[in-house]
């Protein structure tokens, strides 16, 4: 008897969308934990968030329809936060915590939908806005970046049979497979999945987490997902990024309010959080001028996250800091998450085991490597470098320096001055793969 | 909704086989033709076949349960062809030929049943045997050997939970697909499954099948594959194997009538085949000594399957015989079958390209290529050189010498006997992976 599922099958060729994004919770832990207090701290504040895609030879908006860009970021505006998830999120272990997360802010986080946004195309790029008070345009980043790029490579796909399509998978799961192999062999590994934002498709990444948890073991600390960490039972990991210190920086009333404002990040978070939630991101106007500023309390602090510094040199520099200030490297922690790929990872692993606790964060290699994969040759399937960033803060332009001038984000004439305020000590350019 | 289909899975815990043999298609095509022959001319000779492993090493009843072995015969033993299979023998095309298979055999074909069979063990060993009419025991060879073949890898990956066994597929896949992109550049390839007798499983030579056809579109030129070549619209191909002669000489009645045997097979051939179907198979008692006696009209036939001389040597000297006997080569066809891969493939394409017609026919290591796939390592995946012989005729032993001395069968005395007949020229010995 040949068994179709009727029902299946009809449902199928009645689907409207193929979700992208299919609940709140996928998206980075450290949203959710920058949304805390960003709820308690700043609830008045207005951010803007805003879609750059720096591959400008990639036309977003010649691979990918409009109407199904608008489809998906609609179909993440109707979603609410489910009774199982509020009730994880309340129940949960995090960091070792138990109620992380307060009832007050949960109350509100139970209503939450993501904002309205603004769509348009230039020049084959679409300009993807999103207005609104920072606690809630802050939680389109992920959403926002998975969707373009799981669209793209929907997009780059369409023309495959089945046929070829499995052998891409093959290819893709077997080279996995491999990366898994070599870093099986680091035995004080520490690693997590950092890959939602640029992943290839939610399926995707499922299927690289669930590798890393069957090839690594204990290696393997979490993932960055919240809903893949609730549904596979792994640990939710992240802790903040650049655009706290740049909305802060932002709102700064003069060049003091504007220098301080790195740590003032730290003072806040610390309201909320402790032990290994007390990650450093030094780089957002360069690692250099934070560190020679920096308040004897910050070498407190569990570790750093040297994210855009190239990460032997960058770590370096921090372990001489803490050195200076009288602190044993041993016991502190450096995350590395910069467009690690399994070379790096090795090398870095090698460089400072011993000297270091060290744990990385690896994303779009993780969950975005299918150069080569397909039978047929596929431009679409090589990632670009897309990130979705705080443009504006209560109506005033935002900044980000960054270690890679590459990656520097903001008005050029304000990023002129933030150097002029902060140096441009040790920001070495890199060619940004993603 | 979760979307379990609930009568697949109360089937599938009800399973008592999964089924190695699904039909009595699911056999080489050369059984078929040499079974027609063999029913028109030799219908009251009786023929025991008989399985023996050449890899010792492996001991085949300490790895597979006798019981699912039994089962698995006893499931062969109970099929009988289906009227779509009947229908589509009758009507199809076969080597350019329709109505290859006469009406009287057909009828008699649609009652066929594999016949009784005997099983022991032996020292690690099974000894399987199949005695009675030559006409029935003949077509256990493949389904015994898929049988014994696919039980030996279904009981190594038994271990294997599903994540590590969808990365042993990734990677074979990803595997053969490299092997496809390399067989791609041979612009004049000419290459088909023969697979069968050897392979991991039926499913994953489906896929192999499927993979030759996609990436390889005209070079693909077929599948011994009964069944597959009638699920895929694929040629079917084959023409005949060393029983033929084996069976033929363990009758003949003196010395004269041993020498004559193999030329005997080819004139009932060609009672009953022509065209591309007139291909001899020179080595079943050595290549020199089947040249050397070979009448001058052996000449006049389509092609040679040099199957275990080592392809480049044993090809040279069948085309300097061509030469000799004042035939074009460049009119001639060249079927390459024993051991082949990759390697062996473009070596020989490229030795004899523009100089004779060339086909492959790809067993083992085209359905049978595992090695180092498996997450964990299994050394039950490696293939085993493995065959199911004629051993006598009408009760007098069988012999097969071959051009490698490795694969030569039958009673040592009887060997010594043969060679004092035939000679032992050119006869090389090479270790034998499958």
């Amino acid at each position: 008897m040949t068994k179709t599922d009727i029902a299946k099958r009809v449902h199928d060729h009645t689907w409207k969308l193929d979700p992208i994004i299919r609940s709140l919770l996928d998206t980075d832990f450290y949203k959710l934990l920058m949304l805390q207090m960003i709820w308690g701290l700043y609830p008045k504040v207005d951010a803007t968030f805003t879609l750059i895609n720096r591959t400008t030879s990639v036309r977003l908006s010649d691979e990918i329809s409009e109407g199904e860009l608008r489809e998906q970021l609609d179909h993440a505006r109707s979603l609410r936060m489910s009774k199982k998830e509020m009730i994880w999120l309340a129940g949960n272990t995090f960091y070792g915590s138990k109620q992380i997360f307060q009832p007050d802010f949960l109350a509100w986080l139970a209503e939450f939908q993501l904002p309205e946004y603004e769509l348009d195309r230039r020049d084959g790029q679409f300009e993807l806005r999103f207005h609104g008070r920072w606690r809630e345009t802050s939680m389109w980043e992920i959403p926002a970046l998975a969707i373009i790029n799981e669209l793209r490579s929907r997009s780059a796909m369409k023309t495959l049979g089945p046929f070829t399509l499995d052998v891409l998978y093959a290819r893709a799961k077997a080279r996995t497979w491999s990366k898994v192999e070599r870093l099986r062999k680091l035995p004080d590994l520490r690693i997590s999945d950092f890959g939602t934002r640029r992943r290839h498709s939610f399926l995707w990444q499922r299927w690289c987490v669930e590798a890393l948890k069957e090839g690594l073991g204990e290696a393997l600390t979490g993932t960055s997902n919240v809903k893949l960490a609730m549904d596979t039972d792994l640990e939710a990991l992240g802790t903040n990024a650049h655009e706290l210190p740049m909305v802060l920086a932002a709102m700064a009333k003069d060049n003091e309010g504007l220098l301080a404002a790195p740590y003032q990040v730290l003072q806040d978070w610390n309201r909320y959080y402790g032990g290994n939630l007390l990650i450093v991101l030094p780089d957002t106007f360069g690692t250099a001028s934070f560190l020679r500023g920096a308040p004897d309390w910050v070498a407190d602090w569990t570790g750093f996250r040297p994210d855009s510094a190239p990460p032997i040199e960058g770590g370096e520099k921090i372990i001489e800091w803490w050195k200076d200030r009288g602190r044993d490297p041993k016991e502190k922690l450096l995350i590395f998450s910069d467009g690690l790929d399994v070379d790096t990872i090795e090398k870095s692993y090698h460089h400072f085991h011993g000297r270091v606790r060290m744990a990385f964060g690896w994303g779009t290699n993780l969950t975005n490597d299918f150069e080569g994969c397909s039978p047929i040759e596929l431009g679409g399937l090589t990632p670009i470098s897309i990130v979705c960033k705080v443009s504006d803060a209560n109506g005033r332009p935002a900044v980000k320096l960054s270690d890679n001038p590459e990656k520097a984000t903001g008005q050029p004439q304000e990023i002129s001055r933030y150097i002029g305020i902060f140096g441009s000590e040790d920001r070495v350019s890199k060619p940004l793969r993603v």
